[in-house]
């Protein structure tokens, strides 16, 4: 359920708002939106009476229920407006939302030696990356595979930061690890095997990380939106969701079947931002390209991007990583994309800077 | 089975050559490529020693076997590069391809009524449609649907090519009727239900007019190519291959999932042109857009998009289509994604022209 | 919507309401059941009043609603009792349903020459096979593939059925072959392929032979419901359902998945009859055997199994064919299943009567 | 790689290569089977030569390599013998495996309070349950659904434990409880969702309760297999796979598609025993008989079955559960169809007593 306030509602209203319902064991939450300010509400909210919250103040425009099953991930708890993650990185913040420059995210599949990860960051960043990604600790379908290099990896990570100020991401695995991951790590990565490990969700809704929360293969839209709503309702606001490829009956030509149609949809249920994986998606560098492109013009708000120095001799996932060059090359490309769909990398100053200000009065009351 | 010839090769060394093989009961088929001349082995060509076909001429640079299981479709038949599709409307040759300009393709799902297709015809050509669809048979799940409006429906098609001049793809269900469409429709297309009614693709193989082949909803790539290669085996080479949404665990939101990954994947492996139907696609028509947008920037030849004057009282697919105002929107932002990956309308002309040029000159020896 | 009378109504009151229902242009079908006599109502029944119907006679016990979209095909279409199909073979009549015997169907994939055909059909003959199986006319994914001996395979099954007697099923893949494979077919198989062939559903509908409807690959049970209403209402009430594996993400050891689940699903939904074929179920013939067997704990009606007297030679589906020794091993396998589950061979003699007597009262008035 | 001793080997011998073997950094395993004992290799096998172990001895019969992504949990890594997982509980060791009786386990989704859990376990072991389930930790698509009563339940059901000597399965989600959930199971429940949840499957692998391993929604075979893999690496050898349904295109009217044809295809790839669950399979109670029946005519060697006093008041998982009397009738079913495959209760007392003088042999060297 929220409450959404009327244009230009004294601050004192609110709080007192706020405090009624605290009374009655809801935890209200202020959205300072672009046009209203809203509260929604947490908690158990089935026995609240809609018409006798509209009686707690004039100010209240309209008192809204959720008929969703993820209330607080769904685009009504925002009453319509996107929502920003906002990413403090060594180069400086960096926004993800649907009013946000496109955020660029590349790195190997695994962190392999210093050499190699540093090089690749230096690269990256040179081509527009803003997000290192790099796995310590990797999901493999095999325990005889190579499974990461772990917590030393973490090291050549932060060493990578140091050296270019990038942003990281890697991916979590265990709850055990989360410490060490969170801090190495900008944004947690929750991988597609993991969608549904709801202990693991709960404990990172727990921390204050960002947390990139990746499609499971055979995760309905639902069953995802469901899952960042774990990590919602544990108290961690910023959840940043990525499509990566689900499975499906044809599997001879590509890895997975990259859903862009969840770009759309997605839009329309949740508030959330969109990350899209086109390496994972396709599993053929080849395929990486073009499939980056239409990401970007279904509207996605990131791309993430398997980069390697050098694919052929990877340790894991090289078929589907792009040369550093290539990856320079498809940057220029998807600028040109983020143009022609009115996304371009030039035109948010403004927009980032208002969000930023608005990010300021987002207070969990 | 292909044998590639040097540059500069003469016509009566190929001619000889064409002789030879058809002496061992071998259906050679000549293409003239940008850069070589190609000869297509068709028969029972597994008996064949590459090493003596070598030896039939000194102009003979290659002779390459086809290891895919679809031979004429593959991009190898015709050593790499993409086939046209050159379709005769009213106002002119229309050309499908990768080298070509986007085709937009626009409609109704059926045709309901003279006033409305004649509407709809007008309203799309002014927004840059070259072809008009329609349904005039209808495959439904319920025998108790509207099944289309059959003979008559193909009537009106027939007007609303006279007065607009644009060409007209209707689906053919049944090739008892194939002469009556065949007479109204430019394109004549194989729905996703009769992808492998191969009856029926032996049948629109063996006559003249172009095919559009619909993707089945679980057809595999691998499958819908196969089904490409029974209407080209049967004589037809004018195949354009329609991508319009997948089958999946996931169909809360979307109608299918449409596959945007085919569109690299086709291109790696066809010469065949590529169309996209993002209306069947997704299944709603606030997500067709960005589809359509996306399919461009993938790569995407051609698209299909269901457009109706008045959606909500559609006699089918209503949810689906966009409106003639909708679609003019859509018109201008795909010129502009177009101009994006180097398509934009303006480009082609001397494409084209080189195409028609080279396109004199295919014939089947 | 269908009108249950009363038990004892008089034939005249039946008759009588008949006549009314027919003078509002619905056309009424009888059902004499165990227990009641239901008039089903077939036509546009949206506007009737339920109300109004009941007032037509004293006799009418009540009048119900069929709130699914398969209206013919549906349970409650016979008040919740199965129907049989009967099928008239050289060795009398065999009837397929819930309360009949268990019906098995062997035979090769396709008919290759008179002796094996023959011999085949000898072979299952003996060890209790009803009906042989063999297709004239293949679909086949390639076009180079065998695609069947076509007419004189149809003559070689008529050899086969006149030196057996064995009841004969083959499928038609093309309405022009109707008349002369209905000469020889006692029951008529529709593929997987062509389940949604609206056309082809139409046309065997308004004929006499039976129907064997096999699944379509991705078709949901109520896609494949509707395609039996598809030949229920065009006049054909002999439908019997084919399961023979569905399409998934996992293809590595099986050619598809056997959806035993279907059984139920089908019996809560459907009066007709089901048959399980395990040979494409599976595609491999070490797992025939026991998914025959579990399709029978299941509650199958029939099976339908793979039989070719040297599988490693066999021109098609080799792999998932038994020799005719491991059918026998199989039947008897299958009859002591067949007994735990209450549907020995020995069991049914009178049910059967009892079934064929009120067959005969099965009247479309 | 494995190393087939000749029948009669002396253990000196064995013992002898055992040592040879471990000098070269392989850790050898004995496996004793009813024919022959085995030398099952672990570790880096792919630089030794199958020549050169050969000639360690002359009772050596032969060095075979398995080609199996999957090492351990390949059939060929018992010289085609099943294994047995042999579990402890108050009432009695408990075999799992192809050659002993079908084992049933059955309990409510979660535990809800004592009475109903003490109850549910009596009513299922005077039905022939030889274990209980029930849920304290519960894996919930929405965090606001129930989830589970956590510690408090797992005391439950030690008091269930107690009161009725059957075994407990209840599930692990989350290696923080892993103490004390292995305090009251006699099996470790790994849930579908955390099938490849890697970093538990190591812990879990690295103690010594048995393990059941239930398939994940969209797991192949191999996937699952490899996850078996990962806890028969990590040492523990006692893993029970459970098919519990599967993800497909068709959700109407079961929760998922139960594969059956998962107990062949798995029999032939590998020893570990297998359990079916129809309850999560169909997610429909009326369902569950038929597919249990099935699953027995299958093969499967337990069964996993949701049974509830009173189903439509479950907190979870109502629709899908069995009241005590229904399970009471299936299990009777149940007998007849097992001896109809020679899997009847009363068969196996010899069998089990050879399996469990053999299990006293079986010591990881």
């Amino acid at each position: 359920m929220i409450v959404v306030m009327k244009q230009g509602s004294p601050s004192s209203e609110i709080e007192k708002i706020n405090q009624e319902l605290q009374s009655q064991n809801i935890t209200p939450e202020k959205i300072v939106g672009k046009h209203n300010t809203v509260i929604g509400l947490i908690g158990d909210t089935q026995t609240l009476n809609p018409g006798q919250i509209q009686q707690l103040s004039p100010f209240i425009e309209q008192v809204l229920s959720i008929d969703k099953p993820f209330k607080r991930a769904s685009r009504e708890f925002r009453y319509g407006e996107p929502s920003e993650v906002f990413v403090s990185t060594p180069n400086g913040f960096v926004a993800f939302g649907q009013n946000c420059p496109i955020v660029s995210v590349a790195g190997p599949c695994s962190v392999e030696n210093e050499e190699m990860i540093i090089e690749t960051a230096r690269r990256v960043k040179a081509s527009g990356a803003k997000f290192l990604r790099g796995g310590a600790y990797k999901p493999r379908t095999s325990p005889y595979s190579f499974q990461g290099h772990g917590e030393s990896a973490l090291k050549l990570l932060a060493a990578a930061r140091e050296a270019t100020g990038l942003g990281i991401i890697t991916e979590l695995m265990d709850s055990d690890e989360l410490e060490k991951v969170a801090e190495v790590a900008d944004i947690i990565q929750i991988g597609a095997r993991n969608m549904q490990n709801f202990s693991l969700l709960k404990k990172v809704g727990a921390q204050k990380k960002p947390i990139l929360l990746k499609r499971g293969m055979s995760a309905t839209i639902k069953d995802w939106l469901m899952s960042a709503e774990y990590i919602l309702a544990a108290g961690n606001p910023n959840v940043i969701l990525c499509e990566r490829g689900i499975r499906t009956f044809d599997r001879q030509y590509t890895r997975n079947i990259l859903d862009l149609s969840a770009i759309p949809v997605l839009r329309s249920l949740t508030h959330l931002p969109i990350m899209i994986d086109p390496s994972h998606g396709t599993g053929k560098s080849e395929y990486v390209p073009v499939m980056a492109k239409a990401a970007i013009a279904a509207g996605a708000d990131s791309l993430m991007i398997e980069v390697h120095p050098n694919p052929a001799k990877a340790l894991s996932d090289g078929p589907q990583s792009l040369t550093p060059n290539q990856y320079q090359v498809l940057m220029q490309e998807i600028e040109v994309i983020g143009q022609a769909v009115d996304r371009g990398s030039q035109k948010y100053l403004s927009t980032v800077r208002d969000a930023a200000r608005r990010q300021d009065s987002i207070v969990t009351v």
